[in-house]
């Protein structure tokens, strides 16, 4: 844990330069539009540690698998967040002295990121060797407004001395992925360009063949004039840019504008993918870098209009759930449903993949309540249309009939995890796929999209659920075998309770939606079920029976659900019990000993009874909760909020303040001495549900919204919007009292504790 | 399945050569002399399909780690089998045109290993593009009368022309491993010499420094005359040799005598490696060839006395026992406890490490019967000698007071494999490590061996014991979680029977060996428990306790053990219930699958029941060997024989002899498709106790030999020869009697079926 990063309310901010935090500021200060994103490296040269990081969205690598026991039906390829070509460089040279800040004495250092306006800001003073100053203040976004720009506003002043400057001012793409497996590089050129004033750089991955076009113009002006200085065309190869030499005066501001355009192949056609990239820049130059950041701003301020929490009486948390929203906002934007919600987000390259089960199961809440519907059903399209690709992954594993098993990480639907005890059995994320089209129709109403996607998901799931339950004839039940649950400290278990139950949900569901289809959608359902071969007598009479005959561990005596057969085998223990040089168990026990010890990563038992918490009664949560809480390390950043969640509705209000700080900080204050990896992006949808479902109580049931709301003794205030059916309301909850208001939309009655109200403008 | 080989009561002949068969064959036809060994690569250059493979007994190399995930407690290393420096190469060139069997056209080709003498010989003609012939006859032998020192004798005849022949003879020590993690090279050089006749290359080993001299000499004739032509010394890194360039003439035989010496500094101090080298090549070449050869074959001839295995009506059985035996016997000759029987010998380096539970549970019975006891001795200190090491494994794993922990893999007693449900939890192996002290006991009378060695180690794996269970409150009484068992087709089961039993009886074993040390050895057993801090009554109370409630799943609805927890939840299937094309299920069913399959790579349970035969009655063995059975695929070579002998023991004639009829040429006829990467050496012990434990009904009851055969029907009858107690005794078996006698050895008393007979010379 850190806490170098000053507290505020909009920004982030860190004084003073401290090169060991470098790799971890880099993460948190990293900026991204859904587009592209950029880790906070500097413009200039930087010899020190860095974490260089580029990213496009949707592109990646599949690179070849590393594994020390290759296991039957292991995917070839793990496909990587791939490092991209840099648009940022802009390396400053001074009388043979590079301008570095491993090799300078730096002062004054300070970078701030403004969350309000998604705009990094870094300024210092560097002295070089020979006593020369200068004063750097370097500027740049990402532009939400047009997903293909980037800016920059570069201002060096030699504050000392009156000499040469020598600006390189490049794209790059001769960039290496540092996970790589087998030190490769992933980027080949296909052609490049430089003339006076911008430079152009086509790559092309090595097997998947995207290509990206990176393209940058700049400007230079000293005190507000502009100048052009002796100019070098720079090119090798994957490289392009200008040398530029200029006389920098003492005292007098020389600022580089340097607009970058970043196109994929994914949105362009290859053959125009040069002349498009000119285009956009062209476009970004007449704009300019203000006109470009106004834009940007308002993207921001519409967004921070819907989505925003304000805690009052606690800066280190107002500035927590901004930066986690902040993040989060930046990192999915709902345009396009090809993309998806990955781990590290733009912040870092570490567990590639753009998609776990974290986006259905924490993500789509979030959009949910945040954005705009088509937001969080791109997010449903996205599986919907990697369907087939689900459904040969199940064949890869012996599944027929359609059977669907969706992969556990993925980038285009193939599965490119391998570690067999989740690959193949942590199976519960088909599970959560289905839950968020319930989730989804539950919160939106949006009935059609069953008829014109969900079902035909749904029955792809319960074909699998089907086929992976087995009949055992010992307990005449229908059994799951080999499994894996949410809480990985158990692995290639039978029956884990949330699994079993999520499966049985998913028929009932899937039979329920069929007969919702069926009378609203005759035809459109007729061609489905002929199209997917599907016999509703013979399929849905099985289902019917794994859901009348499915087999529950519980403990009677205890009243609680077991997790999983066997678990009362376990030593119960309690994390009380584990001595502090032991935490976290996960790096200081071997992998056996967590896996017979009772202790959990995540409760998946609770998982469950908080995604269907009207399915039990108060005292089935309590005892539920009561019994695995104190067993759970929190050991996934994925864990705490489903417990601040239930702690909230049990009015364990302490338990689940404590839950919240595990959570809302996580990043900043580098909990789990990772962050320089990059962020956990998904995660932050928990903390933001930690404070909205749990705190403020909030959930839907019967197409009305319902509140519920607390507010932590640390606390003064806190409000939150929701985005619910097209309107916007507003919850503020103080110590004294609960506001709520409707501030766009039509007329709607919500429920605020049991008592329903309506709220209009 | 391959059937290339000719049958021959003691030879493997190859005739015709076909490539695609090369690598198969240089495993099948290698030579060894439990010090070093050697493939049946060729003398010549051969740029075809070649594993090159020349090791020395003891010499590894750490290679880093490759793992796709992580899991805390793995080790940072696995431990290679090395390709060691090579001695064999006599490269020929005639006219520019190299001897390349992958380039001449080539007849006669003739590959004949004579398991009698341990001499490889290899016989062809050979045309090069020119039409030059040349024939070749080589034959070289490790000899199992001086470890160190390996001989060829090469002889090249041009058949029609005469012209100059250059001859490359020498050391090189510029070798790889193919399974190399990350294309390391393991050797550097320490120093090289080459003067004219000899040549010597010191290699030593990167991180284990271990050094390995090679040396050489050789001497040429014509005729029976000694000639030298014009010789250069060759030398590079790490390599040293001859060019001798001679004048061959048509029709006359030119024999090159090399005579190789190989000394590793485990046996020599570095210093005086090369000198100790040059002083054995001198024994070498003043013995020469024909007297270093019959040596030779004198040390074979007195090993076959002891453990030839004769089956008359069946040559293709007959072979196949007889090339078990030979390989067997040539890996590992007992003279040293520091050395092992890695599962390749001498014949590849696939799986690296020497050592793996395989020894215990099936080579010790094997040697313990067919060598002199200090043999098998040999293998049991070995693990004692590296008890401290097996402490510090169970300590990286959580245990403590001395626990100790065997590894799954081993060169040096340090774990280096890394699969966590292997590594960590398949521990049984520590029971089949205790489990052979008994059965060393139980054969040799050797009580003394418990004081010196044996206790030592039985405390420390009953201390791992007493720790790895845990007390369920549910089922009132001690249980074990999350192992894995010798089938390895279930992983992180709960009760294990095979493991729970074994652990049991290690306890009880251990509690009775104290009683016996303690009576015999008074003072010697307080020195000991002294040393191991070891509390008689509080642990010895503990471990009754466990003796007296442990958990054993069971089924006592069929009357059978169950294998593991939850077996009867699985859908009961047997093997004929699977498709041809499903099998085998390792290489056509995901991971997944098989482990929620009731199919079982080897029967754990019925592993129990052979080592316990005495615990069960024949009522419990039928019922057990019934069901489990049908749902075994065999799909270790390690399984086929406890289902022999079982099958034996019930009178199941047929099938005993048709599980018998996979272990026996399991390599010859290359049944698993990889005998290239070398031989099937430890399950070659299962094949010879398939025939004597099997159906000889060999075993030993207080004290006594008990025989019982009977004779597969396809046979007209068999012999063996056993060791017991200094006895060697020999059984034949016909269709109508049982003869046996005493070959050497004191009157003793054996029980045959169930009479006891007298034997005498």
């Amino acid at each position: 844990m850190k806490q170098y990063l000053k507290h505020h309310e909009w920004q982030i901010i860190e004084e003073g330069f401290d090169p060991h935090y470098n790799k971890i500021s880099e993460s948190i200060f990293s900026i991204g539009n859904g587009r592209m994103g950029q880790r906070a490296n500097f413009e200039e040269e930087y010899s020190g540690d860095t974490l260089p990081g580029s990213y496009v969205a949707g592109v990646y690598y599949p690179d070849k698998t590393r594994v020390g026991w290759w296991k039957n039906g292991y995917p070839e390829y793990f496909a990587k967040v791939l490092n991209a070509p840099s648009w940022i460089s802009i390396h400053v040279m001074i009388e043979n002295q590079k301008l570095d800040l491993a090799k300078c004495k730096v002062e004054n250092f300070r970078r701030v990121l403004d969350m309000k306006i998604g705009l990094l800001t870094r300024s210092f003073s560097a002295t070089f060797q020979d006593g020369k100053q200068v004063s750097v203040e370097s500027k740049r976004f990402c532009s939400m407004a047009h997903g293909e720009i980037g800016a920059i506003r570069y201002a060096i002043t030699p504050l000392n001395f009156s000499a040469k400057g020598i600006f390189s001012i490049a794209v790059d793409a001769d960039v290496v992925n540092k996970d790589s497996n087998y030190d490769e590089k992933f980027w080949e050129e296909v052609n490049r360009h430089a003339s006076e004033g911008d430079a152009f750089v086509t790559a092309q991955t090595r097997k998947t063949k995207f290509q990206v076009c990176t393209g940058m113009r700049y400007f230079i002006f000293e005190e507000g004039k502009e100048v052009t200085g002796r100019i070098n065309i720079e090119e090798r190869d994957k490289y392009a840019g200008n040398v530029v030499q200029l006389d920098l005066h003492k005292g007098k501001e020389v600022v580089v504008y340097k607009y970058a355009a970043v196109l994929s192949s994914q949105n362009h056609e290859k053959e125009k993918l040069a002349a498009n990239c000119k285009s956009v820049l062209n476009e970004a130059v007449a704009k300019g870098f203000d006109a470009l950041l106004d834009e940007h701003v308002a993207v921001w301020n519409k967004k921070w209009n819907a989505c925003d929490i304000t805690i009052e009486g606690d800066m280190a948390a107002q500035q927590g759930i901004r930066f986690n929203i902040f993040q989060l906002t930046q990192t999915y934007t709902g345009d396009d449903e090809r993309l998806n919600i990955g781990p590290k987000g733009f912040t870092g390259e570490k567990y590639g993949g753009s998609t776990y089960w974290d986006t259905e199961a924490y993500c789509l809440p979030f959009f949910l309540s945040t954005a705009e519907q088509k937001v969080a059903r791109n997010l449903l399209v996205y599986r919907h249309k990697h369907l087939q690709k689900a459904i040969e992954n199940a064949v890869k594993l012996g599944f027929k009939n359609g059977a669907a098993l969706y992969p556990m990480v993925t980038m285009n639907g193939e599965e490119c995890h391998n570690e067999w005890e989740i690959t193949f059995e942590e199976i519960h994320r088909n599970g959560a796929i289905a839950y968020a089209i319930y989730d989804y129709v539950r919160y939106t109403g949006d009935d059609e999209y069953l008829a014109s996607h969900g079902l035909e998901v749904l029955i792809g799931i319960s074909r699998f659920w089907a086929q992976r339950v087995n009949w055992s004839a010992e307990k005449n039940k229908y059994v799951m075998l080999g499994v894996t649950g949410p809480n990985e400290y158990e692995n290639n278990v039978n029956n884990n309770w949330y699994t079993n139950y999520l499966a049985v949900w998913t028929l009932r569901y899937t039979l329920e939606t069929i007969r919702n289809v069926k009378s609203k959608h005759a035809s459109g359902y007729q061609s489905l079920i002929s199209r997917l071969v599907f016999d509703e007598l013979s399929e849905g009479a099985k289902w019917a029976h794994i859901i009348e005959h499915m087999y529950f561990p519980v403990d009677k005596s205890r009243g609680v659900i077991l997790q999983q057969d066997g678990f009362l085998d376990k030593e119960l223990l309690t994390v009380k019990d584990l001595k502090p040089e032991e935490r976290p168990i996960n790096q200081k026990w071997s992998w056996d000993r967590i896996l017979r010890s009772c202790f959990i990563k995540q409760a998946d038992v609770l998982q469950g009874i908080y995604f269907f918490e009207d399915h039990f009664d108060h005292e089935t949560i309590k005892k539920n909760f009561d019994f695995y809480e104190p067993m759970t390390v929190h050991e996934s950043s994925l864990s705490p909020c489903v417990h601040v969640i239930l702690a909230s509705r049990l009015g364990y209000e302490d338990k689940a303040y404590e839950m919240y700080l595990r959570t809302s900080r996580l990043d900043l204050d580098d909990y789990n001495n990772d962050t320089e990896d990059g962020c956990h992006i998904t995660s932050m949808a928990g903390t933001w549900l930690s404070v909205v479902k749990g705190f403020g109580g909030m959930k839907v049931l019967n197409d009305k919204l319902h509140l519920n709301p607390f507010i932590p003794r640390q606390w003064n205030s806190y409000s939150f919007r929701i985005e619910f059916r097209s309107r916007v309301i507003k919850v503020k909850v103080s110590k004294s009292s609960t506001e709520t208001s409707l501030e766009s939309g039509e007329p709607v009655e919500i429920v605020l504790g049991d008592k329903p109200i309506r709220l209009q403008k």
